[in-house]
């Protein structure tokens, strides 16, 4: 039975600051990294046992794979980290805090932006200090400006296809560590929900999601392992 | 111009403890995270930017290279894991301290079995506590149950010239996080070293050895980074 791991980086310095943070590569805190450990304690507690993983270009979902993979006595397992797994990219509002957005934008245009499925928010500015353009590990990707969820999901899904699936339906074990929105978009396709239920969905941080898959990937069953 | 950058792992538990390891997985100590993350420190001070990184299946040189890649803020780049870079399995030796060594075999066996090209220690007792024919990561493997150095080299060059080579040839700074005989045995090829003298070649742990290589892949010059 094809089994998918869902991994939510650990706490980050901007989710502990409650920053819009993106693309932008901000490291997990101690706190962070403590959470990561406890999932991969967990699922070598619980057996899982992946054959492979995935992961975004982003330190914070790096980290958590390592230091999991790591707890879990499974630090050679082939990891391959690819850019359609970074989070959702914030655009203008990266690097804002909530009170800045609201100051800026109004509380009511905030609202829009995160809730909204396929409304992005404003560009970055070019020449902005969250401008990743001359970053190495975006060389020859054309980085999105700003994204909404649906852009954030026609880049994941594609990716899952091509890349994951083959994996899955090989019935392998897959581990993948990633972020909020670009899980949101798996979480999605797998379980059917809705693009007005979507925006809704909270992934923890640090909670290890699993997914009993059917040979066609269906989902079977879709569980925290710290429920079972 | 290709460069290939060899980095041996930061000291390990039983390097610290002068026990034969081999292919026992042992972690490093804090001295040896530290010496990796050292490591990344001087390769980003020297302006050394890997396009991608190899490593053995071996914690100990999974995480030198982890260590070292996030102070290097490089944690993005690939890394592909392989058990041919690991390092030179002692056989019935794996476990046993210097002194433990010298009782059981004399010294001048161990200076043999240490000193010689070709001779390999004897073969591990199946249902050892080093047995590691239940480890998942090398299902599929045939492990060997001793090795010479010129074993470990008949494994470690088919895979750099089917696999690193090709990454050399189309001009990327490739980086490897291996083990004092595997990296031998890498050193052994390219600097055109006899089977007589690259015995006593000593690989110092967390030390980034470059070497500038010519476009056809023969080495121009090979230096510890520390000394320029």
């Amino acid at each position: 039975m094809p089994q998918l791991i869902l991994l939510r980086h650990g706490q980050s310095q901007w989710n502990l600051e409650n920053r819009f943070t993106g693309w932008w590569d901000v490291d997990v805190t101690e706190k962070g990294a403590t959470e990561a450990w406890a999932a991969g304690t967990l699922m070598k507690a619980k057996d899982i046992a992946p054959d492979v993983c995935f992961t975004s270009v982003q330190t914070r979902a790096i980290k958590t794979l390592n230091l999991a993979l790591e707890a879990m006595g499974r630090l050679w397992l082939p990891v391959t980290k690819d850019w359609r797994l970074n989070e959702r990219h914030y655009g203008g509002l990266t690097g804002l805090d909530k009170a800045e957005t609201a100051a800026k934008h109004g509380d009511e245009q905030v609202k829009i932006w995160r809730r909204s499925f396929d409304i992005p928010p404003p560009p970055l500015d070019a020449g902005s200090a969250y401008d990743l353009s001359n970053d190495p590990r975006y060389a020859g990707i054309a980085i999105p400006a700003t994204e909404s969820l649906k852009d954030t999901i026609a880049r994941v899904l594609p990716y899952y296809e091509s890349t994951i699936a083959p994996q899955l339906k090989a019935g392998k074990t897959v581990l993948i560590s990633a972020h909020g929105n670009s899980l949101r978009a798996l979480v999605k396709h797998l379980s059917g929900i809705s693009d007005a239920d979507i925006t809704g969905l909270e992934i923890p941080t640090g909670q290890p999601i699993v997914f009993d898959l059917n040979d066609d990937l269906t989902a079977r069953e879709r569980y925290y392992l710290s429920e079972r």
